[in-house]
Protein backbone atom coordinates (compact mmCIF):
# COMPACT_ATOMS: atom_id res chain seq x y z
CA UNK A 1 0.00 0.00 0.00
CA UNK A 2 0.71 3.66 -0.50
CA UNK A 3 -0.71 6.36 0.83
CA UNK A 4 -0.59 10.11 -1.48
CA UNK A 5 -2.13 13.01 -0.50
CA UNK A 6 -3.66 15.66 -2.49
CA UNK A 7 -5.28 18.91 -0.98
CA UNK A 8 -8.49 19.85 -3.45
CA UNK A 9 -7.18 22.94 -5.02
CA UNK A 10 -9.80 26.01 -5.46
CA UNK A 11 -10.11 25.27 -9.21
CA UNK A 12 -10.60 21.00 -8.96
CA UNK A 13 -14.49 21.83 -7.96
CA UNK A 14 -16.94 22.34 -10.26
CA UNK A 15 -20.48 24.79 -10.30
CA UNK A 16 -21.60 22.72 -7.62
CA UNK A 17 -18.76 23.40 -5.26
CA UNK A 18 -17.46 19.86 -5.72
CA UNK A 19 -14.65 17.70 -7.30
CA UNK A 20 -15.27 17.14 -10.61
CA UNK A 21 -15.31 13.19 -10.85
CA UNK A 22 -12.89 12.68 -13.77
CA UNK A 23 -10.48 14.77 -11.76
CA UNK A 24 -10.51 11.80 -9.21
CA UNK A 25 -8.66 10.26 -12.04
CA UNK A 26 -6.27 12.92 -12.64
CA UNK A 27 -5.54 12.83 -8.38
CA UNK A 28 -5.12 8.65 -8.78
CA UNK A 29 -2.70 9.25 -11.92
CA UNK A 30 -0.93 11.82 -9.71
CA UNK A 31 -0.40 9.05 -7.04
CA UNK A 32 0.90 6.83 -9.34
CA UNK A 33 3.55 8.88 -10.84
CA UNK A 34 4.96 9.57 -7.44
CA UNK A 35 4.95 6.04 -6.16
CA UNK A 36 6.79 5.13 -9.49
CA UNK A 37 8.82 8.11 -9.31
CA UNK A 38 9.89 7.32 -5.51
CA UNK A 39 10.25 3.25 -5.73
CA UNK A 40 11.55 2.68 -9.07
CA UNK A 41 15.45 2.95 -9.39
CA UNK A 42 15.34 5.29 -12.30
CA UNK A 43 12.23 6.99 -11.50
CA UNK A 44 9.07 6.52 -13.33
CA UNK A 45 10.33 9.96 -15.97
CA UNK A 46 13.39 7.87 -17.18
CA UNK A 47 10.83 4.86 -17.84
CA UNK A 48 9.01 7.31 -20.17
CA UNK A 49 11.60 9.61 -21.37
CA UNK A 50 14.40 7.12 -21.79
CA UNK A 51 12.84 3.74 -22.02
CA UNK A 52 10.08 4.68 -24.20
CA UNK A 53 7.32 2.83 -21.78
CA UNK A 54 3.98 4.05 -21.73
CA UNK A 55 1.65 3.07 -19.31
CA UNK A 56 -2.21 3.52 -20.61
CA UNK A 57 -4.89 3.02 -18.74
CA UNK A 58 -7.51 0.25 -20.87
CA UNK A 59 -9.98 -0.27 -17.84
CA UNK A 60 -11.25 1.30 -15.25
CA UNK A 61 -14.22 1.03 -12.79
CA UNK A 62 -15.03 3.10 -9.50
CA UNK A 63 -17.92 4.03 -7.03
CA UNK A 64 -18.31 7.69 -5.61
CA UNK A 65 -19.43 7.46 -2.04
CA UNK A 66 -19.11 11.10 -1.05
CA UNK A 67 -18.23 14.51 -2.34
CA UNK A 68 -14.95 16.47 -1.86
CA UNK A 69 -14.88 20.34 -1.61
CA UNK A 70 -12.25 22.91 -1.53
CA UNK A 71 -10.57 22.94 1.83
CA UNK A 72 -10.38 19.09 2.09
CA UNK A 73 -7.52 16.92 1.60
CA UNK A 74 -8.02 13.78 -0.73
CA UNK A 75 -6.20 10.46 0.87
CA UNK A 76 -5.68 8.01 -1.67
CA UNK A 77 -4.37 4.26 -0.49
CA UNK A 78 -3.24 2.70 -3.27
CA UNK A 79 -3.20 -1.29 -3.60
CA UNK A 80 -2.17 -3.98 -6.24
CA UNK A 81 -4.93 -6.23 -7.00
CA UNK A 82 -3.32 -8.37 -9.88
CA UNK A 83 -0.82 -8.45 -11.52
CA UNK A 84 -0.62 -10.10 -15.12
CA UNK A 85 1.62 -10.45 -18.01
CA UNK A 86 0.97 -7.13 -20.18
CA UNK A 87 -1.14 -5.24 -17.78
CA UNK A 88 -1.81 -5.06 -13.73
CA UNK A 89 -4.64 -3.80 -12.19
CA UNK A 90 -4.55 -1.08 -8.81
CA UNK A 91 -7.11 0.18 -6.23
CA UNK A 92 -7.37 3.25 -5.28
CA UNK A 93 -9.29 3.77 -1.96
CA UNK A 94 -10.36 7.77 -1.67
CA UNK A 95 -10.78 9.18 1.87
CA UNK A 96 -11.02 12.27 3.18
CA UNK A 97 -7.97 12.81 5.13
CA UNK A 98 -9.35 14.51 8.20
CA UNK A 99 -11.91 12.04 9.27
CA UNK A 100 -11.52 8.97 6.77
CA UNK A 101 -14.79 9.30 5.19
CA UNK A 102 -14.58 6.87 2.29
CA UNK A 103 -15.33 9.53 -0.52
CA UNK A 104 -14.44 6.76 -3.60
CA UNK A 105 -12.93 3.33 -4.92
CA UNK A 106 -11.92 3.18 -7.90
CA UNK A 107 -10.06 0.60 -9.98
CA UNK A 108 -7.86 0.92 -13.12
CA UNK A 109 -6.26 -1.81 -15.41
CA UNK A 110 -3.07 -0.15 -17.02
CA UNK A 111 -0.77 -1.76 -19.77
CA UNK A 112 2.69 -1.64 -20.48
CA UNK A 113 3.26 -0.38 -24.27
CA UNK A 114 6.12 0.56 -25.91
CA UNK A 115 5.60 4.06 -26.87
CA UNK A 116 6.94 4.13 -30.28
CA UNK A 117 4.81 1.43 -31.37
CA UNK A 118 1.73 1.65 -29.01
CA UNK A 119 2.18 -2.15 -28.67
CA UNK A 120 1.66 -4.14 -25.57
CA UNK A 121 5.02 -5.27 -23.55
CA UNK A 122 5.99 -7.58 -20.86
CA UNK A 123 5.60 -5.23 -17.50
CA UNK A 124 9.31 -4.41 -17.18
CA UNK A 125 10.76 -6.39 -13.50
CA UNK A 126 11.77 -3.62 -12.14
CA UNK A 127 7.69 -2.09 -12.21
CA UNK A 128 6.63 -5.47 -11.44
CA UNK A 129 8.95 -5.86 -8.21
CA UNK A 130 7.17 -2.48 -7.19
CA UNK A 131 3.67 -3.67 -7.89
CA UNK A 132 4.37 -6.61 -5.80
CA UNK A 133 5.28 -4.93 -3.06
CA UNK A 134 2.07 -2.77 -2.66
CA UNK A 135 -0.28 -5.95 -2.98
CA UNK A 136 -2.81 -5.27 0.15
CA UNK B 1 -29.34 7.68 -28.95
CA UNK B 2 -28.08 11.28 -29.01
CA UNK B 3 -24.85 11.93 -31.02
CA UNK B 4 -21.74 14.40 -29.67
CA UNK B 5 -19.17 15.32 -31.91
CA UNK B 6 -15.79 16.91 -29.94
CA UNK B 7 -12.55 17.79 -31.83
CA UNK B 8 -9.33 16.82 -29.60
CA UNK B 9 -8.08 20.08 -29.11
CA UNK B 10 -4.28 20.58 -29.00
CA UNK B 11 -4.31 20.65 -25.09
CA UNK B 12 -5.93 17.41 -24.49
CA UNK B 13 -3.32 15.29 -24.94
CA UNK B 14 -0.41 13.92 -22.76
CA UNK B 15 3.24 13.32 -22.58
CA UNK B 16 2.63 10.56 -25.03
CA UNK B 17 0.63 12.32 -27.74
CA UNK B 18 -2.80 10.56 -26.50
CA UNK B 19 -5.89 11.82 -24.90
CA UNK B 20 -5.89 11.72 -20.99
CA UNK B 21 -8.39 9.45 -19.99
CA UNK B 22 -10.14 11.04 -17.54
CA UNK B 23 -10.60 13.84 -19.94
CA UNK B 24 -12.94 11.09 -21.97
CA UNK B 25 -15.47 11.75 -18.79
CA UNK B 26 -15.21 15.14 -19.34
CA UNK B 27 -16.48 15.01 -23.09
CA UNK B 28 -18.80 12.46 -21.64
CA UNK B 29 -20.37 14.86 -19.83
CA UNK B 30 -20.02 17.73 -22.39
CA UNK B 31 -22.36 15.34 -24.53
CA UNK B 32 -24.90 14.47 -21.66
CA UNK B 33 -24.84 18.75 -20.75
CA UNK B 34 -25.78 19.35 -24.64
CA UNK B 35 -28.42 16.75 -24.80
CA UNK B 36 -30.32 18.00 -21.60
CA UNK B 37 -29.87 21.23 -22.89
CA UNK B 38 -31.20 20.18 -26.18
CA UNK B 39 -33.82 18.17 -24.97
CA UNK B 40 -35.41 19.41 -21.41
CA UNK B 41 -37.83 22.55 -22.19
CA UNK B 42 -36.64 24.81 -19.49
CA UNK B 43 -32.71 23.72 -20.88
CA UNK B 44 -30.03 21.89 -18.42
CA UNK B 45 -29.26 25.52 -16.84
CA UNK B 46 -32.02 26.35 -15.31
CA UNK B 47 -32.63 23.07 -13.91
CA UNK B 48 -29.52 23.18 -12.40
CA UNK B 49 -29.67 27.17 -11.37
CA UNK B 50 -33.32 27.60 -10.80
CA UNK B 51 -34.44 24.09 -9.81
CA UNK B 52 -31.46 23.30 -8.20
CA UNK B 53 -31.23 19.99 -8.95
CA UNK B 54 -27.56 18.22 -9.05
CA UNK B 55 -26.59 15.51 -11.40
CA UNK B 56 -23.63 13.86 -9.42
CA UNK B 57 -22.12 11.01 -11.26
CA UNK B 58 -21.80 8.05 -8.26
CA UNK B 59 -20.67 4.76 -10.32
CA UNK B 60 -18.60 4.65 -13.54
CA UNK B 61 -17.22 1.70 -15.67
CA UNK B 62 -14.81 1.57 -18.81
CA UNK B 63 -12.81 0.18 -21.21
CA UNK B 64 -10.53 2.11 -23.75
CA UNK B 65 -9.72 -0.20 -27.17
CA UNK B 66 -7.78 2.72 -28.98
CA UNK B 67 -6.45 6.30 -28.47
CA UNK B 68 -6.91 9.46 -29.70
CA UNK B 69 -5.00 12.28 -30.79
CA UNK B 70 -4.67 15.63 -32.18
CA UNK B 71 -6.02 15.69 -35.47
CA UNK B 72 -9.67 13.33 -34.34
CA UNK B 73 -12.59 14.14 -33.76
CA UNK B 74 -14.37 12.01 -30.80
CA UNK B 75 -17.94 10.90 -31.51
CA UNK B 76 -20.14 9.74 -28.92
CA UNK B 77 -22.77 8.33 -28.75
CA UNK B 78 -25.28 8.47 -25.60
CA UNK B 79 -27.71 5.70 -25.03
CA UNK B 80 -29.59 5.20 -21.82
CA UNK B 81 -29.60 1.61 -20.09
CA UNK B 82 -31.45 2.14 -17.47
CA UNK B 83 -33.97 4.29 -15.62
CA UNK B 84 -34.50 3.91 -12.09
CA UNK B 85 -36.20 5.35 -9.29
CA UNK B 86 -33.61 8.34 -7.98
CA UNK B 87 -30.64 7.60 -10.32
CA UNK B 88 -30.33 6.57 -14.40
CA UNK B 89 -27.33 4.46 -15.93
CA UNK B 90 -26.09 5.74 -19.71
CA UNK B 91 -23.73 3.77 -21.83
CA UNK B 92 -21.15 6.02 -23.95
CA UNK B 93 -19.53 4.37 -26.99
CA UNK B 94 -16.51 6.74 -28.36
CA UNK B 95 -15.76 6.18 -31.92
CA UNK B 96 -13.31 7.78 -34.25
CA UNK B 97 -15.15 10.41 -36.10
CA UNK B 98 -12.81 9.53 -39.44
CA UNK B 99 -13.41 6.00 -39.81
CA UNK B 100 -15.62 4.79 -37.03
CA UNK B 101 -12.53 3.34 -35.13
CA UNK B 102 -13.76 2.30 -31.26
CA UNK B 103 -12.40 4.01 -28.91
CA UNK B 104 -13.90 3.74 -25.08
CA UNK B 105 -17.04 2.22 -24.18
CA UNK B 106 -17.90 4.28 -21.08
CA UNK B 107 -20.90 3.46 -18.42
CA UNK B 108 -21.96 6.44 -15.98
CA UNK B 109 -24.77 6.35 -13.04
CA UNK B 110 -26.04 9.67 -12.25
CA UNK B 111 -27.89 10.29 -9.09
CA UNK B 112 -30.14 13.41 -9.10
CA UNK B 113 -29.82 15.66 -6.08
CA UNK B 114 -30.96 18.25 -4.08
CA UNK B 115 -27.97 20.63 -4.80
CA UNK B 116 -28.75 22.36 -1.15
CA UNK B 117 -29.07 19.31 1.27
CA UNK B 118 -27.20 16.91 -1.65
CA UNK B 119 -30.00 14.53 -0.79
CA UNK B 120 -30.98 12.13 -3.99
CA UNK B 121 -34.33 12.94 -5.56
CA UNK B 122 -36.77 11.17 -7.62
CA UNK B 123 -35.96 11.57 -11.01
CA UNK B 124 -38.46 14.96 -12.58
CA UNK B 125 -40.73 14.11 -15.03
CA UNK B 126 -39.06 15.67 -17.64
CA UNK B 127 -35.67 14.33 -17.20
CA UNK B 128 -37.19 10.83 -17.19
CA UNK B 129 -39.06 11.49 -20.40
CA UNK B 130 -35.87 12.56 -22.00
CA UNK B 131 -33.72 9.53 -20.93
CA UNK B 132 -36.98 7.23 -21.99
CA UNK B 133 -36.72 8.76 -25.19
CA UNK B 134 -32.76 7.69 -25.43
CA UNK B 135 -32.70 4.20 -24.79
CA UNK B 136 -31.59 2.04 -27.21
CA UNK C 1 -13.03 40.28 -36.52
CA UNK C 2 -13.88 36.56 -36.09
CA UNK C 3 -16.30 36.01 -32.85
CA UNK C 4 -16.21 32.99 -31.78
CA UNK C 5 -18.78 31.64 -28.30
CA UNK C 6 -18.41 29.19 -26.00
CA UNK C 7 -20.90 28.19 -22.83
CA UNK C 8 -18.92 28.08 -19.69
CA UNK C 9 -19.35 24.34 -18.52
CA UNK C 10 -20.13 22.79 -15.38
CA UNK C 11 -16.44 22.35 -14.35
CA UNK C 12 -14.93 25.51 -15.51
CA UNK C 13 -15.60 27.71 -12.35
CA UNK C 14 -13.51 27.49 -9.38
CA UNK C 15 -14.93 27.13 -5.42
CA UNK C 16 -16.12 31.23 -5.64
CA UNK C 17 -18.32 30.09 -8.54
CA UNK C 18 -16.40 31.97 -11.50
CA UNK C 19 -14.38 30.74 -14.08
CA UNK C 20 -11.05 30.29 -13.38
CA UNK C 21 -9.00 33.02 -14.84
CA UNK C 22 -6.60 30.81 -16.80
CA UNK C 23 -9.27 29.01 -18.44
CA UNK C 24 -9.75 32.34 -20.12
CA UNK C 25 -6.82 31.69 -21.91
CA UNK C 26 -7.88 28.12 -22.37
CA UNK C 27 -11.45 29.81 -24.05
CA UNK C 28 -9.02 32.16 -26.41
CA UNK C 29 -7.14 29.21 -27.65
CA UNK C 30 -10.47 27.14 -28.74
CA UNK C 31 -11.42 30.35 -30.88
CA UNK C 32 -7.90 30.83 -32.45
CA UNK C 33 -8.16 27.16 -33.33
CA UNK C 34 -11.78 27.65 -34.94
CA UNK C 35 -10.25 30.48 -36.76
CA UNK C 36 -7.08 29.06 -38.48
CA UNK C 37 -9.69 25.73 -38.44
CA UNK C 38 -12.27 27.57 -41.12
CA UNK C 39 -10.49 30.14 -42.66
CA UNK C 40 -6.66 28.55 -43.68
CA UNK C 41 -7.21 26.11 -47.00
CA UNK C 42 -5.16 23.18 -45.69
CA UNK C 43 -6.99 23.32 -41.64
CA UNK C 44 -4.76 24.62 -38.92
CA UNK C 45 -4.83 20.12 -38.23
CA UNK C 46 -2.76 20.06 -41.32
CA UNK C 47 -0.66 23.03 -40.20
CA UNK C 48 0.32 21.04 -37.14
CA UNK C 49 0.64 17.33 -38.40
CA UNK C 50 1.90 17.93 -41.77
CA UNK C 51 3.37 20.72 -42.20
CA UNK C 52 4.93 21.02 -38.38
CA UNK C 53 4.42 24.41 -37.69
CA UNK C 54 4.08 24.99 -33.99
CA UNK C 55 2.12 28.53 -32.54
CA UNK C 56 3.19 28.74 -28.91
CA UNK C 57 2.45 31.57 -27.48
CA UNK C 58 5.28 33.97 -26.49
CA UNK C 59 3.80 37.31 -24.43
CA UNK C 60 0.44 37.71 -22.96
CA UNK C 61 -1.34 40.70 -21.07
CA UNK C 62 -4.92 40.97 -19.48
CA UNK C 63 -7.76 42.63 -17.72
CA UNK C 64 -10.51 40.89 -16.30
CA UNK C 65 -13.47 43.70 -15.76
CA UNK C 66 -16.13 40.88 -14.61
CA UNK C 67 -16.46 37.13 -13.63
CA UNK C 68 -18.17 34.69 -16.03
CA UNK C 69 -20.26 31.52 -14.03
CA UNK C 70 -22.07 28.53 -15.33
CA UNK C 71 -25.06 29.48 -17.30
CA UNK C 72 -23.01 32.44 -19.03
CA UNK C 73 -21.91 31.89 -22.12
CA UNK C 74 -18.96 33.68 -23.17
CA UNK C 75 -18.46 35.73 -26.92
CA UNK C 76 -15.22 36.34 -27.68
CA UNK C 77 -14.02 38.80 -30.58
CA UNK C 78 -10.81 38.65 -31.85
CA UNK C 79 -9.05 40.94 -33.87
CA UNK C 80 -5.26 41.16 -34.97
CA UNK C 81 -3.07 43.69 -33.68
CA UNK C 82 -0.01 43.51 -35.30
CA UNK C 83 1.92 40.71 -37.60
CA UNK C 84 5.82 40.76 -37.75
CA UNK C 85 7.72 39.08 -39.23
CA UNK C 86 7.85 35.62 -37.06
CA UNK C 87 5.00 36.58 -34.68
CA UNK C 88 1.62 38.23 -34.34
CA UNK C 89 -0.29 40.15 -31.48
CA UNK C 90 -3.78 39.09 -31.43
CA UNK C 91 -6.71 40.77 -29.08
CA UNK C 92 -9.44 39.04 -27.44
CA UNK C 93 -12.36 41.04 -26.39
CA UNK C 94 -14.29 38.84 -24.35
CA UNK C 95 -17.87 39.99 -23.14
CA UNK C 96 -21.34 38.28 -21.60
CA UNK C 97 -22.99 36.86 -24.53
CA UNK C 98 -26.10 37.40 -22.88
CA UNK C 99 -26.16 41.38 -22.34
CA UNK C 100 -22.77 42.24 -23.72
CA UNK C 101 -21.05 42.74 -20.17
CA UNK C 102 -17.28 43.65 -20.65
CA UNK C 103 -15.68 40.93 -18.93
CA UNK C 104 -11.88 40.43 -20.40
CA UNK C 105 -9.42 41.85 -22.69
CA UNK C 106 -6.93 39.60 -23.53
CA UNK C 107 -3.78 40.22 -25.72
CA UNK C 108 -1.34 36.94 -26.80
CA UNK C 109 1.60 37.24 -29.19
CA UNK C 110 2.16 33.94 -30.94
CA UNK C 111 5.46 32.85 -32.84
CA UNK C 112 5.39 30.47 -36.10
CA UNK C 113 7.72 28.26 -35.16
CA UNK C 114 9.06 24.43 -36.88
CA UNK C 115 8.17 21.91 -33.86
CA UNK C 116 10.73 19.85 -34.75
CA UNK C 117 13.60 22.70 -34.21
CA UNK C 118 11.64 24.61 -32.30
CA UNK C 119 12.91 27.96 -34.24
CA UNK C 120 11.13 30.35 -35.39
CA UNK C 121 10.34 30.82 -38.84
CA UNK C 122 8.90 33.43 -40.87
CA UNK C 123 4.78 33.77 -40.69
CA UNK C 124 3.75 31.46 -43.64
CA UNK C 125 1.61 32.89 -46.87
CA UNK C 126 -1.93 31.24 -45.69
CA UNK C 127 -1.57 32.18 -42.53
CA UNK C 128 -0.77 36.02 -42.75
CA UNK C 129 -3.55 36.40 -45.10
CA UNK C 130 -6.12 35.22 -42.82
CA UNK C 131 -4.41 37.17 -40.11
CA UNK C 132 -4.54 40.31 -42.64
CA UNK C 133 -8.42 40.01 -42.63
CA UNK C 134 -8.80 40.12 -39.06
CA UNK C 135 -7.36 43.31 -38.71
CA UNK C 136 -9.87 45.82 -36.72
CA UNK D 1 10.15 35.96 -1.75
CA UNK D 2 9.08 32.52 -1.87
CA UNK D 3 10.19 29.23 -4.00
CA UNK D 4 7.75 26.71 -5.28
CA UNK D 5 8.63 23.77 -7.26
CA UNK D 6 6.54 21.89 -8.96
CA UNK D 7 7.38 18.93 -11.55
CA UNK D 8 5.42 19.05 -15.03
CA UNK D 9 2.89 15.99 -15.18
CA UNK D 10 2.45 13.80 -17.55
CA UNK D 11 -1.23 15.31 -18.54
CA UNK D 12 0.36 19.04 -18.47
CA UNK D 13 1.85 18.73 -21.89
CA UNK D 14 0.19 19.94 -25.18
CA UNK D 15 0.06 18.39 -28.56
CA UNK D 16 3.72 19.78 -29.24
CA UNK D 17 4.97 18.00 -26.02
CA UNK D 18 5.50 21.28 -24.18
CA UNK D 19 3.38 23.00 -20.74
CA UNK D 20 -0.22 24.74 -22.03
CA UNK D 21 0.75 28.28 -21.40
CA UNK D 22 -2.21 28.91 -19.42
CA UNK D 23 -1.06 26.04 -17.48
CA UNK D 24 1.77 28.34 -15.78
CA UNK D 25 -1.19 30.21 -14.46
CA UNK D 26 -2.02 27.63 -12.97
CA UNK D 27 1.03 26.79 -11.02
CA UNK D 28 1.62 30.31 -10.07
CA UNK D 29 -1.95 29.73 -8.30
CA UNK D 30 -1.02 26.91 -6.60
CA UNK D 31 2.03 28.50 -5.48
CA UNK D 32 0.43 30.97 -3.93
CA UNK D 33 -2.46 29.57 -1.98
CA UNK D 34 0.56 27.20 -1.06
CA UNK D 35 2.38 30.46 0.27
CA UNK D 36 -0.52 31.80 2.25
CA UNK D 37 -1.86 28.27 3.32
CA UNK D 38 1.92 28.39 5.64
CA UNK D 39 2.14 31.58 5.99
CA UNK D 40 -1.27 33.54 6.93
CA UNK D 41 -1.79 32.21 10.81
CA UNK D 42 -5.38 30.97 10.08
CA UNK D 43 -4.32 29.32 7.00
CA UNK D 44 -5.56 30.16 3.01
CA UNK D 45 -8.38 27.31 3.68
CA UNK D 46 -9.87 29.38 6.34
CA UNK D 47 -9.49 32.89 4.67
CA UNK D 48 -11.81 31.49 1.75
CA UNK D 49 -14.10 29.14 3.79
CA UNK D 50 -14.51 31.11 7.17
CA UNK D 51 -13.90 34.75 6.59
CA UNK D 52 -15.03 34.81 3.04
CA UNK D 53 -12.57 36.57 1.11
CA UNK D 54 -11.50 36.11 -2.43
CA UNK D 55 -8.67 36.72 -4.33
CA UNK D 56 -9.71 37.16 -7.86
CA UNK D 57 -6.59 37.94 -10.55
CA UNK D 58 -7.73 41.47 -11.88
CA UNK D 59 -4.54 41.94 -13.96
CA UNK D 60 -2.19 39.49 -15.54
CA UNK D 61 1.06 40.05 -18.16
CA UNK D 62 3.84 37.88 -19.09
CA UNK D 63 6.55 37.20 -21.39
CA UNK D 64 7.60 33.27 -22.22
CA UNK D 65 11.09 32.63 -22.89
CA UNK D 66 11.52 28.65 -22.71
CA UNK D 67 9.43 25.70 -22.45
CA UNK D 68 8.99 22.99 -20.33
CA UNK D 69 8.30 19.41 -20.78
CA UNK D 70 7.58 16.14 -19.30
CA UNK D 71 10.41 15.51 -16.89
CA UNK D 72 11.07 18.83 -16.47
CA UNK D 73 10.24 20.64 -12.73
CA UNK D 74 9.03 24.11 -12.46
CA UNK D 75 10.66 26.37 -9.84
CA UNK D 76 8.64 29.23 -9.39
CA UNK D 77 9.95 32.22 -7.12
CA UNK D 78 7.12 34.65 -5.80
CA UNK D 79 8.06 38.79 -5.15
CA UNK D 80 5.91 41.25 -4.00
CA UNK D 81 5.70 44.00 -6.13
CA UNK D 82 3.24 45.96 -5.19
CA UNK D 83 0.52 46.49 -2.47
CA UNK D 84 -2.20 48.47 -2.76
CA UNK D 85 -5.30 49.06 -0.54
CA UNK D 86 -7.33 46.41 -1.80
CA UNK D 87 -5.22 44.93 -4.51
CA UNK D 88 -1.81 43.59 -4.60
CA UNK D 89 0.90 42.19 -7.51
CA UNK D 90 3.38 39.53 -7.12
CA UNK D 91 5.85 38.34 -9.98
CA UNK D 92 6.36 35.19 -10.46
CA UNK D 93 9.77 33.92 -11.86
CA UNK D 94 9.76 30.68 -13.29
CA UNK D 95 12.71 28.96 -14.34
CA UNK D 96 13.90 24.91 -15.04
CA UNK D 97 14.95 23.06 -11.52
CA UNK D 98 17.72 21.29 -13.33
CA UNK D 99 19.61 24.42 -14.56
CA UNK D 100 18.00 27.70 -13.86
CA UNK D 101 17.19 28.35 -17.50
CA UNK D 102 14.19 31.30 -17.15
CA UNK D 103 11.14 29.69 -18.67
CA UNK D 104 8.85 32.57 -18.23
CA UNK D 105 7.99 36.07 -15.89
CA UNK D 106 4.32 36.46 -14.96
CA UNK D 107 3.14 39.65 -12.97
CA UNK D 108 -0.57 38.67 -11.45
CA UNK D 109 -2.69 41.87 -10.10
CA UNK D 110 -4.79 40.43 -7.28
CA UNK D 111 -8.30 42.18 -5.59
CA UNK D 112 -9.09 41.10 -1.92
CA UNK D 113 -12.66 40.74 -2.34
CA UNK D 114 -15.96 39.90 -0.18
CA UNK D 115 -17.23 36.50 -1.66
CA UNK D 116 -20.69 37.26 -1.58
CA UNK D 117 -21.11 40.77 -2.73
CA UNK D 118 -17.94 40.35 -4.58
CA UNK D 119 -17.18 43.73 -3.80
CA UNK D 120 -13.56 44.39 -3.48
CA UNK D 121 -12.64 44.87 0.41
CA UNK D 122 -9.20 46.47 1.99
CA UNK D 123 -6.29 43.75 2.30
CA UNK D 124 -6.79 41.88 5.74
CA UNK D 125 -3.71 42.76 7.57
CA UNK D 126 -2.47 39.37 8.28
CA UNK D 127 -2.25 39.16 4.35
CA UNK D 128 -0.55 42.68 3.76
CA UNK D 129 1.75 41.44 6.79
CA UNK D 130 2.67 38.32 4.59
CA UNK D 131 2.87 40.45 1.48
CA UNK D 132 5.21 42.61 2.69
CA UNK D 133 7.75 39.86 4.09
CA UNK D 134 7.93 38.96 0.41
CA UNK D 135 9.07 42.01 -1.06
CA UNK D 136 12.36 41.64 -2.90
Amino acid sequence: MHIFERPVRFNDVDASGIVFFPTFFAYCSEALEQLLQLEIQDGYIEVVLRRKIGLPTVRISGDFAAPLRFGDTARIAIRTEHVGKRSFTLRYAVTRAADDLPVAELRCTVATTDLASTRAIEIPEDIRSVLEQHRS
